[in-house]
């Protein structure tokens, strides 16, 4: 079986930089897969992904070597286990609070006697071999969000789910649920401090721990900090920060020495 | 009917800058649409996309006031009309190289007496009006672009062709046809030379000069240039520049202080 | 924020038609968007709707001032949030039995402290605006149905719910319930019955009363009986309707005086 | 081979309701295959429907003894052979103007000897049998839409080319060619004096004469000028009616003894 | 209403070849359709199919007499229900491993009083008619998998539900939950013993017994056990099959007689 | 820039066996792509392919080394160039029937000075490298169909043409053409004949030579004959071939020893 290129890089141990996928296009997929990401996360949740979308765009992955993950939009046996039949080498499941739903999400990526995954791996052999189904438990990756305050009250017992590869952290609902500001790259303490709890005893049991960012000066902090993984942005937000950065150079123009140039460029966005 | 925009802002001696979309998928149009663009174009020719994204990604551009263009494939009537019923203010035309060509070209898009243009604006109403009918012809914008070494020895005749709004450079095809090496923002003094020629012809006939480029310091010159509309980038390209930056920012690091950090940066690009 | 328009409406004191789609097409969707309806609901239970397909309809519909709309298929977290996240303004949802049913429901619906839902809401800002994450939990609605005998046996408590802003009646799915025969416009007593003690407890407790209706008699004599907001008919069921009528007229001539004309037409539709 | 319906129905003197397809959704298709039209035009000219669209359209037409037919964007051999392989049993091409265009388009109709149709048709035999290929020449229908004064100019010499079926009358084009203002069911001389001739010329050749309509009463006045086939109206056209007429009703009332009712019902339809 | 063909096949004592369709597009469900079997199921829990593609896969199995049945991703009321109003004449449930669960089953495919299924059959009417309402509760199939251990302890339990029609072993998954290797056609002592033991308790409750197979050998094998219907291997592995088939013949010319010819042949297949 | 792997294997003196794709499905083509083949071509002429499929298919395919190659519907510039633009390593254009369309389409598959082609590979390069723009004109194939008298007519002059790289051959339509029953793998002895003349005269001026066919036996002695690729039926009939055995060795069993089988199985194939 084609060996999950995230525990490989962890075993030698490296950090991992993860591509974030929002766009339903298997073409922009493509475009991310080729852009260096060690791994890219296909985002059902809040990302503008259906099912079959979300299987081209794995396909579009898989013409590189990038590690293609994916986001379901909650736990649901259904989904978790048509996307790794679909190919994906690693869950990650949002709103994990207590150790019961880590045992049944754990439950949901493996097969028996360590799970109830249900035998189908139509695209995943053709992704990572014909030996896949004697593999795919060690290889899959099942990643918990840890995105609540219920779920930081129960973060060891989490942690210590059998068969739960690590978790992954939602800042911006952490945030919320803490009552702070949603948000990346949080400031407020309550947060920051959640964070450095959760890395610290994830890496106590020997579970990987990973974290959306919206910078790579919060990544690199990130790293620093003992995260495994660390996702910046994402294809949508890079397509729009571009653009930003190109409309406000035009714009500069603009108000000094042009005054029949753009007056459409938004002040300070306009909500994306 | 609801104006264009675009003719409303040249009207008031107003500059374009126009956004490009190549990614099939209307969320990535919509996004684009709210970046503050004064115009976008569906790219059907060279961007993967088909009808009915096309289609999808007009209606999602129309959520805003963002002018919805259309590049299409090739000259050919179906496709020209079609994109036009579907409510595109304005159709960009790929090598047009004599001015029969334009003359087809400008016919496709107007209704009798002043073209060939068949009767059926069956979103276009929703988009524009119920009178669009009576106000499509003087509204839409037919865009033909110069990007052959032949269509510049037909330059004059091409423009002087009646119903024809304005011209497009392409400076990639432009190039390739006069021997130099295609891409955007040419340096090569043929190339500069020939799009020299084109924007004075233009204005000295009245019609609006479109050029695309790949940075705004080009767009900028352009504009002094005297052209009317700049297209700068695209939706892939400012998705996978960003990403670059992003992962050469965490590519940094990795050689100088932190050896486990990715090594699957690409050094120069990997071809995208 | 956008402001919801259903709120709007309703503190002036207004009452609400609402359309319905059952075509997954967003051309459809905007031909319905630019008839007049108050607000448009994109059903995803027993409309032929599936998620991108819905999101493109939402993205049709933002191109008016109709406000948006979605039911789900069940009372399922997954698809709650991701259709918020696309930008619904509310949401209908189907089979609310218990008190505790509505209470997840509404808590689907809001960010904390309120509820559980998780932050990313990728189109809504687009839609509603950058300031879309204060206002949601104030803007977007939660409507619980009420189509069942325990439903009835337990109105008060759902209503009293937190959060909850009203109640949405599927009369077929009651008649089924009450042992009388499922459809539009019921005259059964009990039926009938049932509706009038919905709309008065809602009304008692603040909530808005809608309801589904097959034809403008039965939603005035809604609005009559206190309802704020009718659904009528549906894309689907007007197409077949106005098919109907034309054809029902063609055959008229063809058995009187042309025995040529098409003998096809159903005597008494054929089962949609 | 299934024989072609259309064929069937005029054999025995019998005059065909067709109905037209414009929504990109194989559901409304298939409702539409349901309510007793003769046949059904996939409209991919002025119908906002695309390849894919069209053949999912043709499956769902399929499960009913309704005639597919396809109106193709363009007289263009690809899409015209395309539509046929995917089973249409009738194509109607917008804009012949002259002979050599009928010919052509009747070439692009049939097997060698009689044309130059290739070999290849993929979903015909699943619909109407595996001697598809020896019968296909002489069932399939090519109907050439009249629609300009240069064809009304080469009327006869269309009407003579070997292989066409016969016309297919587009009175909105018809009038906008002609000077007159487009439209269905046309009350200009010059129109109806066009279109009378159209009639007896394609009637004297022992053609089929077919015409667009907007309404049953121009459908039936058609009939007895000697038509064999009227459309009426359209799927999309279908709903907004219906839903004017809906919206008509509540309007009604809120004008006159309920001020709260909605104030959004356009006066007189926006555009569509 | 449309009878039900499984039941009609049944009760004349018949058994049933089912196929599989995996694939998510209407033309191979349409192909497949063609092909004879009785019943096709599509796929949507280990096939790539999405629900609407599934959708469009039941239109295109309905071009023909062949009974449309649904696998779905998971016990869950939605999707349930939203098969079963697309026209779905049965539901394969995966993973029924407790009476509990085979009473929500059975429960979701019945309208009231037999069940809670909720009205809005919207595709099933045309399929099959204007009655369906009356009749779907006595000719729509609901057959549960028996595929675990924990189902094999309940399963009687499971069998005496009133309104499950029938059982479908998925020998795979039985195997894996057993201990032994899974895979169709098992030989496995325990799994066969299972097998056994499941259509002899079926039969005894007058419960219809389906089977999953890989090869008609098996088939017939099951078929003289009980079973009463069985499915034989899918449309994507007859398509590698018959693959494999000739790229045999052709590699075997390779090694004997024309050292040019390919050598990309895989030796024993690689993966699905 | 990624090689041809047809131009590497022919250097070597080796045979391609081509497989072909007409079911619009990524996965389906994903499959056909792991089980040997030398290449594939996307059928967008009789396959029911449109563009979008086409580009998710050259996805699907690119996760392999099989070589995609792409079938136009037609010679039209507009899909050749997109094809291309889309990452096709060849194109089979149908229909070459003289040495002016021969040239339009080599020139259409090159970059100038060679050709025409337009500047824009934006997948391409994702596919192929970097230095795609430099290397394409020598890379990618352009196979001209021979399959008309006319055709035939020309022969000499359409290989001699500058730029082509090759010839394929339709046997259906080549039949068809020369009054013979169109089908694979002819006996009729004007087919042989003329497909005798083709391969020779392909050879004596540097050509490659395709053909397509309906069997392992046919393409061996195509291959004996002189002929560089040879495809072999396709997803769709290997689909239905292997499911006609399977209903075959079922229906055997029907009637000789067991009554109660399947009786729906279809004596000679019902079309397809």
């Amino acid at each position: 079986m084609r060996a999950n290129g995230l525990r490989l890089l962890w075993a030698k141990g490296g950090k991992a930089v993860n591509g974030w996928c929002a766009i339903p296009a298997p073409f922009a997929a493509e475009v991310m897969a080729h852009q260096g990401w060690d791994s890219l996360v296909v985002d059902m949740q809040h990302g503008v992904v259906g099912y079959e979308s979300a299987v081209a765009m794995l396909q579009a992955i898989s013409t590189t070597d990038t590690v293609p993950l994916v986001r379901v939009p909650w736990l649901e046996p259904g989904i978790v286990m048509k996307m790794l039949d679909a190919g994906a080498m690693g869950i990650v499941c949002p709103m994990v609070n207590t150790a019961d739903e880590a045992k049944r999400f754990a439950g949901y990526c493996r097969y028996p006697p360590q799970g109830v995954r249900s035998f189908g791996p139509i695209r995943a052999t053709l992704y990572a071999g014909a030996d896949y189904p004697e593999h795919a438990n060690a290889e899959v990756l099942a990643l918990a969000m840890i995105e609540t305050e219920e779920a930081l009250s129960n973060l060891e017992a989490i942690l210590d789910v059998d068969g739960l590869d690590g978790v992954y952290i939602g800042p911006a609902d952490l945030a919320a649920s803490l009552g702070a500001k949603p948000g990346f790259d949080p400031t407020d303490g309550r947060v920051l401090e959640a964070i450095g709890r959760i890395v610290q005893a994830a890496k106590e049991r020997g579970r990987f721990a990973c974290v959306h960012t919206g910078s790579p000066d919060f990544a690199k902090r990130m790293f620093k900090d003992g995260f495994d993984l660390a996702t910046i942005s994402s294809d949508a937000r890079c397509m729009a920060a571009k653009a930003q950065e190109i409309l406000g150079e035009m714009k500069a123009v603009d108000e000094t020495d042009d005054p029949g140039l753009p007056s459409s460029v938004p002040e300070e966005g306009d909500g994306y």
